[in-house]
């Protein structure tokens, strides 16, 4: 998969994503705890984060916000004391959540609370004891395997009391009140593109939009994942409606070809614009139907809110071998999966930005565009792609009822063609802006 | 063609139904006349069948009921008195409606009123003389080309006579007044596919919704193509509109693949959910479109009613060679072909049983499946047959204008596994069942 | 590519289009001018044209009728006087609208001002000055390459002056004020694919309309190419809302199949039309989206207008090698083709002549056809294409929201057998036509 080209300044992007990215992995993460607080808190020293804190037993819909989860240490040792699991070399050896333990146990009894991959024999896998109470160790199969008969020392130095479920926001004002929503989850400790590569990329993605001029307003949310955005639409619900499109970022450093899962909605303008960038992308692309399992999504798509909320990856959850194990790494990610992500996120909110309706200000027959010197090239070349044929089309489709994206869905035309004839147009005087209500905008 | 695999208790009634079709076969039946109202009998004594006898002249829309026809006697004697043709060895023998004949006349005389195959040079045709006062023999090519020349005896002894149309109609109420027709003709002689199979299906699917709880009223009708259909309809326009689902049943006990033609509505609820029941039957399968040719759905659909009727077979009308000549016989069904038109129907019967709509009563955001019991597989299995995977789709698409074979098309889930989610979530209190005016039920 | 079978009457017609083709192939036609005026002159003898005259400098939408062009001689003559290249001898040798020259220059000077086609080095290009004022010489590039250096004479002996445009309309009042327009450019000089195919086809398509009985009237232009149908547009525009349904003939005399471009509406009656026509031929063809690109259909179908007007061709603009060079001439079309592309116009016209919306007076239940006459193949043939099977399609759709051709799509049974037995029933009072406010017609 060679990611499409970009320029040198993606390309640093890249980098620099791979390198925040690299910063956060080693940090124990949770849905709630002092790791999720020091990840928040590095991201913050590249965005401006507002850091939310709730308290534990807040009742957020039918949820309530859990005990928060804290981790000194953890170990299983040997008889002789030696530690033959160590929390201190991976955190994904504990089960993530596990209530605090201190015992001595057979071999046998141990193995209840170990979790291997026969299949994968090297790689530790990540599991998680959310809403259980329960507790236990991940390690690779060779090493479960190895481990002899005898008496072992178990101690999982955690606290799981109450304190509070943190989440991180940056909000950037638009000149309209209307929200694009980018939402990445920041619970899982160290795994690299799930969701290492979502937390870079969403973290670049707010310092571009800070740059840039921006008609919609923007919200960046760095949340754990389910409880996370539970809670935020649960403390949000007057803002919900200013929401208009939204985009869930996991996923997006490997080496697979861009995944979109389409909102529920199926065909809103985030999953048409999405759409339309991959189609022109020139590289190969996946586009899934809505199904209600995945990610936050799949709370942003819940039928009470049913937000035009769509989920970007490159090769999704539970598809690649290395999925929820210690092999999703730094090494499965790369600078130029995180930069061709970064190019396709950039191209969406482009289209966004700029997919007016437009109203033909000379709608009878064509004007004549050759007096006004737009028609030169046209005498000779009849190329699809030439900017003469995105002009008629703008024109010939301009009657109010379609909007930029619209048409060059029905021209096959990459959607900036379009938006440099219509702003050609525009200042000709041969077609106006139209604003939300359809009055021509002055 | 594996029919595919069905409980024992189905499998018995394959049996019951081929009895019946056996049971039946010699009766000469026509459009009128004793043969139909020894049938009838016959079911009746499985089914407590309400006859009706309508009077000869009796005038049904465009068309008026035809006198009665009844045969005692008919054959083609040779001048040594040796009966050539004769009734009495296959009912066939004779163009169904003959008016009487008593003549002597020619080998060439007599050829006019021949009718034979050529190209299946064993099998005799089966041939009706309805509303054309005619009559004529049926027999064999072998045997017609082997009739020597010289003088017949000629003898119909059958009587077209004022008299009645007999049809037979079992109503069982049910919680609504709306209603699921089931409709079979009963006019075709000695023929198993068309329509023994039809008349043995629909009888034994009779006694099955009897014993099921339902939400649903149903009518079976056995009556004569065509006038049948008419009459009943011309006779009771006054109940048509409770009509909300039909199925016409013929050619269902063939070896060939369940073929469903879909009502002239095209995407009716019938259609919707034989195709769904189809599509997951694992089994080979053709759906075709309306087209005003075929059975009673041609009345059932004719423009002035428009019913939600279907017609269900295996191997259609005409698509046989076999269809509408003496090859058409109890060897060309079999007990487990009409065994799995019955799983058929009856998984489509349930379909439309348990059709609700519902509504999610926690919409916003995911409830909390895991404190109720419902999420325990949910954590590790990812598959889209996990009842956990129809509990979420359940309740993602519960948002009132979604039905649960909206809800199980949508997710590509067998219908069943969608209504038993449903029902565990309204045990739980999450979901609640809609009424047919969109209230919550009580 | 064989042309479907037609008349010989149709087949007599194809040598009277080639003949009146021929007739016009030597005229310098341009936007204006006499050759234009000799065109329409040459056409009024076949049908009563009325001849327009609209000023240069006059207003239209956003053009001015241009000034116009006329031309005596043209010629470019080496340094002993012998004309190298000869207006006189092919007038594509003259860029189109070239300014009128008289000067004497050096080979690489007047390089500047010849085009040629080295990938096709026998084939003089057509070239347009249109709007531009600036002059030129088209030739082959084999000659080009021979012209030795030295100095050369050119002389344009061409007027740009206050005149006219003219262009030709034939008017054919029908039952209905609402219209059919058929249109063509007259334009292009000796070409004969693009358009001397076009006209002809137009103007013995519209001797074929005058003995017709029609409900429709009819309009049909000859008009240069963009400037004439805008200026035709902009005079006309209260008359604009009578063309319910329009063609666009170009290219229509080549061996290439039938290729139809859809109005910008995309399924207005005309595309269904045309495309059912095609799709019955029993030939292949093309059917392509619109696109604001092509003949004068982009002024019709502007969003101003969006009338429903198609273009019909056989090999389309730019897609044979010959097109817009001097191979585009007489050989190049035939009368075959000019006859197959008739008989597709007929049609065409025929279905939308005929594409009533009927209601069934007998809509419950079939009626008997049979005690009618209308019945008696319908026993043993079963065939789709049967006339009773257009019988059964016509009553079970005529509900009055079917018009005709959504029946003859719908059961795929050509047009015309389903208008035959839309006849057939209404003479026996089974059916009734209705009018457009669908009432009854008396």
């Amino acid at each position: 998969m060679t990611p499409s080209a970009f320029s040198p300044a993606v390309e640093a992007l890249g980098q620099e994503m791979y390198q925040l990215a690299s910063e956060l992995f080693p940090i124990c993460r949770s849905l709630t705890g002092a790791g999720v607080r020091q990840t928040l808190q590095t991201i913050g020293r590249l965005i401006p984060l507002r850091m939310h804190e709730v308290p534990s037993g807040t009742a957020v819909f039918d949820w309530t916000v859990p005990p928060e989860w804290n981790i000194r240490d953890a170990y299983v040792a040997d008889a002789r004391g030696h530690r033959v699991v160590d929390f201190n070399r991976h955190n994904l050896h504990v089960v993530n959540y596990s209530v605090p333990v201190r015992a001595r146990m057979s071999r046998a009894e141990l193995d209840a609370h170990l979790f291997s991959l026969p299949e994968k024999p090297d790689w530790i896998p990540y599991r998680t004891a959310y809403y259980e109470r329960s507790w236990g160790f991940c390690l690779s199969h060779r090493q479960r395997l190895a481990l002899p008969e005898g008496e072992y020392d178990v101690v999982i130095d955690s606290t799981l009391e109450p304190g509070h479920l943190s989440y991180g926001e940056y909000c950037l004002p638009g000149e309209l009140p209307d929200e694009i929503l980018i939402s990445c989850h920041v619970c899982h400790p160290s795994l690299g593109n799930d969701n290492l590569s979502g937390i870079a990329l969403a973290t670049f993605l707010a310092r571009h939009v800070a740059t840039e001029p921006r008609r919609y307003s923007y919200r960046f949310l760095f949340i754990p994942g389910t409880i996370g955005s539970i809670t935020w639409l649960a403390r949000n619900q007057a803002l919900v409606s200013r929401i208009k499109h939204g985009l869930v970022l996991t996923c997006v450093g490997d080496a697979g070809k861009p995944t979109y899962k389409r909102s529920r909605q199926g065909s809103a303008e985030i999953d048409r614009a999405v759409g339309h960038v991959l189609r022109h992308s020139g590289a190969p692309f996946e586009i899934q139907d809505f199904i209600p399992w995945g990610y936050d999504e799949r709370q942003y798509c819940s039928p009470g809110f049913n937000l035009a909320v769509g989920c970007l990856m490159r090769t999704p959850n539970g598809r690649y071998p290395e999925y929820h194990t210690s092999a999703d790494d730094l090494s499965l990610i790369g600078p130029r999966h995180l930069a061709d992500s970064f190019a396709t996120c950039a191209a969406v909110l482009a289209v966004l930005e700029g997919n007016h309706r437009c109203i033909n200000l000379n709608p009878k027959c064509e004007p004549q565009l050759g007096r006004r010197g737009l028609y030169e090239a046209m005498a000779t070349a009849q190329n699809a792609r030439d900017p003469q044929m995105a002009m008629l089309w703008v024109l010939n489709l301009s009657d109010g009822s379609h909007s930029l994206l619209d048409i060059a869905e029905r021209a096959n035309i990459p959607f900036g063609l379009v938006r440099e004839a219509a702003d050609q147009l525009c200042q000709h005087n041969l077609l106006a802006r139209l604003t939300e209500s359809g009055e021509v905008s002055q």
